[in-house]
């Protein structure tokens, strides 16, 4: 496999599977002298563990406790490339008879067999979401760099199986259940979380993210833009299915004279751009949605195949979220801020804002 | 500027403007013996011509005729970079002085300034539609890569101005106004267009891509995936501003039951997933859509400000397109083309299926 | 601190110092399938040990016990990321006053200094020594892949403090002191490292490294040619300051008539080119010379300059080696596996060869 | 064939055959702002044209029009990628047939066909010395940028065929006979290019190159070493069999005592290190040599193979030099620069220095 690092720059390297002996990255490119330590890590690590946000989550639940191992001296980093590892504290061992040879319909083991030849049938392997600690990880480490620059990160939840909440309040999301913007939408999304947990299905979503306060003049234009970085960022989380930047899909069904943004003589006077013209940041914030897919794993019987093609059904039962959201906020969050981070230095070495 | 690479093993290279001396690229990683000549890279650039597909088109008319200046002796490519050039043969010289000092709404021209300091104001420069000549002309080539494999490539129009398409014939699409896979609604088309431009305004859509018959196994997990790589190869086409794959959006408003593809004996009875399943292909069509905005370049007074700041109105006249739609569709089949072309040979490293 | 990542599809990325936790990496772009276990590592791993080969080495002794954390599943590669962990076990904190504030001569403390405004004052840092045992990891691991291609990597001492030996059996190196590949020799180089010892200074020599059996077409040409990234290789690892390819040096005051390699009906007649030309394999061995200076660290005292410019004097007292022979052989050794790996995997996606 | 970019933010792309329509590249990451015109690069295609610097030259004579195709503005970068253009205009159609299916001693001829199953058989096609124009077009757009901040770059003959210069005068070296620092050693040059040129043989030599004023801190430690990346670069091209910088080979036959540099309070009081330390320079000049082997084209019989393995003799006649030493000297200046000018910008992205 290749494809385990992010970043031209500021370059996360991850590894670790989720019935293996742990999960670890090497963030290498950051510059010396940012304050950093585990609490800061394991904070946003928090964020993304069962319980948080709601009762959408999982039972399984891992401390995924943090070490740094290298890169920060007398609490910031030295410019060396800093190294973590999460252990793997919480692998029941059990029976896997049953998926060791079926294909789960939704999930990556037909096409890792085919890619590999075999696989690690213990679980999801380095397709599970398990593999997402590791971005939460560099993406706190990026969000301390972004901090020096004055540059927030954020990620919301703006519908959740199809009921809509409205973004009144995106710094406070932080906190509430489903990270969401919208305090009124929150028990609607909790009923109805309930009745597709009872009907044993699962649920898709959008979740917004933004950066603000960040200067204009981030992305290289043509295949280095800031739009096409991002895109790919969010994309490479296993559970979207599609990105939009700006006012994305709707600008395909509006006209040219509604679509542009106006500029004033304070700035811009709308951002259906989401912050980015040509693939560089215009100082508006820049915002993108992230489209959900239901989690894969039902209590319900699904129709697949064996390893050797005979015809079978599987019920893929255990500890399963009834949606994605909201642990995959935080991943969200730190696939931008891991962006943002690598555009920042890269634009650096032109000298122009140094 | 960074970012004019495209591609990890099957690189494409591009340089030029929209009013400089022309726009070329280089293809590095080609592999020896594919057969190539110059005809058919001009096949693929005459596609993205104006007229082509529909009234939508400019009346700017390059003929864009690419020399092959390196890499294919005796009619096969020999391994060793394939350069190329298209001269610009029609920049008008004319009186730049509306645009120069102006920013002109939804166009780069405040990031470029703001990134590079000054900019070429004869145009769009870089950031102009011309540079995608040279996507063109990568794609065709990789486009040859992927036939000695039996893959064949696909863009067609699926929407235009809100109005859908139906996917009846996309193999026959090329060969119609817009692009279109559904004949029966290119009058509509034709119509509404015509309507928007009496009303002096520009058009969005949404373009297919479609990649058939290749293997199962491209791909790399976790932030090489297939889908993101696609997600950023198509969002780093100006005028995209939202990618999905498979059921993309959709996706996130139904149930795990409903979402996830079932296997039977002879292979996948859907394809929800869009043919990728944890960024690896399954063996299904790869599928995928672009939404793209409306051409900022309007016949109408907008609000804007000038390089000093000063409030001003431009009215951004000339020969423009109504809609990106159809000249952007073989710009997006060469960076699916480029996509699936670097996948296949990141794949052959591991030498699985050599 | 970039540079932390070596290799195009077979990655190694490393990370660690000498007084930090520990030290580790991750193998990115092994292919599936391979044996793997800690204890092959561990072996590689113990051959740069102190008191491997002969009386040069420090007392300082490190235990340094390999953990796999990733990509292994049942005795196999899985073509995951391998993620590795070595424990520093043996940082007896002492008093760093005396170096804390001046720069050790030869060392690299400057030079850190000057880019990262500070540094981890308590030994080498990431410039240490230290540093290498992540690259023998890695370069355990390619070893097990070339294996499976039949190629071998070797790296044996033809010179130290001005003595050479004659290549009289390199296979048999490995298990002599110095690796020498002239039992002849090792009782005179004993002897000299002695003297030296006594005279409180440290010696310098030549290690050579040999690839044998491995096919012709490996390497890139023009800038990824074979003995530029062997170079490159070979002179990232910090005592190296020359390396030569084949006849290297020599060849700058021979002719062409006798630089030059006849080829018969059975292969070339000799090998002046140490098995590159033009940058690609020949089939042949391939061969190369790495320089290595003298240990900077000597028990005499040296003039410098305390961190605020005043002048000084410095003893470098403590558990230092008297050559960074034979302790380097086993990181050249693995510089070499990982460049060879590397290209393997990047021929092979020209799918000529499989 | 990949391989043809050269640097991580300063990136020069190369194309072009010896036999060709012509050569060129793109160089991407130049800042914006940067003075340049075609006359600024003719100069330096000039200094490696046939007849410059004495009579070892071939006779062969390529005017070398360089073109700029796009990347300036007004005598100014712009910061998008500069594409540039050389037109081969002296390829007399000769018969080819003597060395079409005959392996050339020396030369690329059985690697290219081993790896890529057959070659373009006209002459060297991309293992030419035709190849090194476009090095020597970017080295100079490198150049430029280093002039903004001061740093000068040179290469000079330090031996050929044997005979050493000293040192005297390295900036009046460039308008030289054989580019050479020492006016004394030329006479005795001269006479003995022409004797071994009546011996119908070729010669090697050394040449040293050398970066003045500039700061400390530039260059990645661990595989990003300054060295390491320089000995890549001047390894990378044709003739060059070995590479030290500083003391460099003879650092290997030293003690400690005598390599390591002393620091006083107004600097390093000697520089074997060459100017980097731990991979970072100091500050010192940048210092290295390569060792160049005599070219491999001589007018004697040679004993060979043909492409199906009979046994043959070749003499390789035509327009050939004796030495690629004074030709090579601006392309390895070039590589010099190129480097430095990668480092620049990636030490600018930590934001230290600017």
């Amino acid at each position: 496999m290749s494809g385990n690092t992010f970043g031209e720059l500021f370059k996360l390297t991850t590894f670790g599977e989720s019935h293996g002996a742990g999960l670890g990255g090497v963030v290498d490119g950051c510059p010396a002298g940012i304050s950093l330590d585990e609490s800061i890590i394991q904070r946003e690590l928090d964020r993304r563990r069962p319980g948080q946000g709601g009762p959408s989550a999982t039972s399984r639940n891992e401390p995924d406790q943090v070490r740094l191992l290298s890169g920060v001296f007398e609490g910031k980093t030295t410019g060396t490339p800093i190294g973590f590892y999460v252990e793997n504290t919480n692998q029941r061992s059990h029976d896997y008879s049953k998926i060791k040879d079926v294909f789960r319909p939704g999930h990556a083991d037909f096409t890792y067999n085919a890619k590999y030849g075999f696989r690690d049938y213990r679980g999801g392997g380095r397709a599970s979401g398990r593999e997402t600690v590791s971005r939460v990880a560099g993406g706190a480490i990026a969000q301390e760099l972004l901090r020096t620059e004055g540059i927030s990160i954020y990620a919301y939840t703006v519908e959740l199986g199809g009921i809509p909440a409205k973004v009144t309040d995106f710094e406070g999301a932080q906190d509430r259940p489903f990270f969401s913007p919208d305090p009124d939408v929150i028990d609607k999304w909790m009923a109805h979380v309930e009745e597709v947990k009872s009907e044993e299905d699962t649920l898709g979503g959008v979740v917004e993210v933004r950066a603000t306060c960040l200067p204009a003049g981030l992305g290289e234009p043509v295949f280095g833009k800031f739009d096409a970085r991002l895109a790919h960022a969010l994309m490479s989380v296993g559970a979207v299915k599609g990105v939009e930047i700006g006012s994305g899909m709707a600008a395909a069904r509006s006209r040219g004279s509604q679509n542009n943004d106006p500029i004033g003589k304070d700035g811009f006077l709308s951002n259906n751009a989401g912050g980015i013209l040509g693939g560089i940041s215009s100082g508006q914030d820049v915002v993108a949605r992230a489209y959900i897919k239901p989690i894969p794993s039902i209590l319900q019987e699904q129709q697949t195949v064996t390893t050797r093609g005979e015809e079978t059904f599987i019920m893929v039962g255990g500890r399963h979220d009834i949606s994605a959201i909201p642990r995959i906020n935080p991943v969200l969050k730190a696939m931008l801020a891991l962006t943002v981070a690598d555009l920042l230095l890269l634009d650096r070495r032109l000298g122009v804002r140094d």
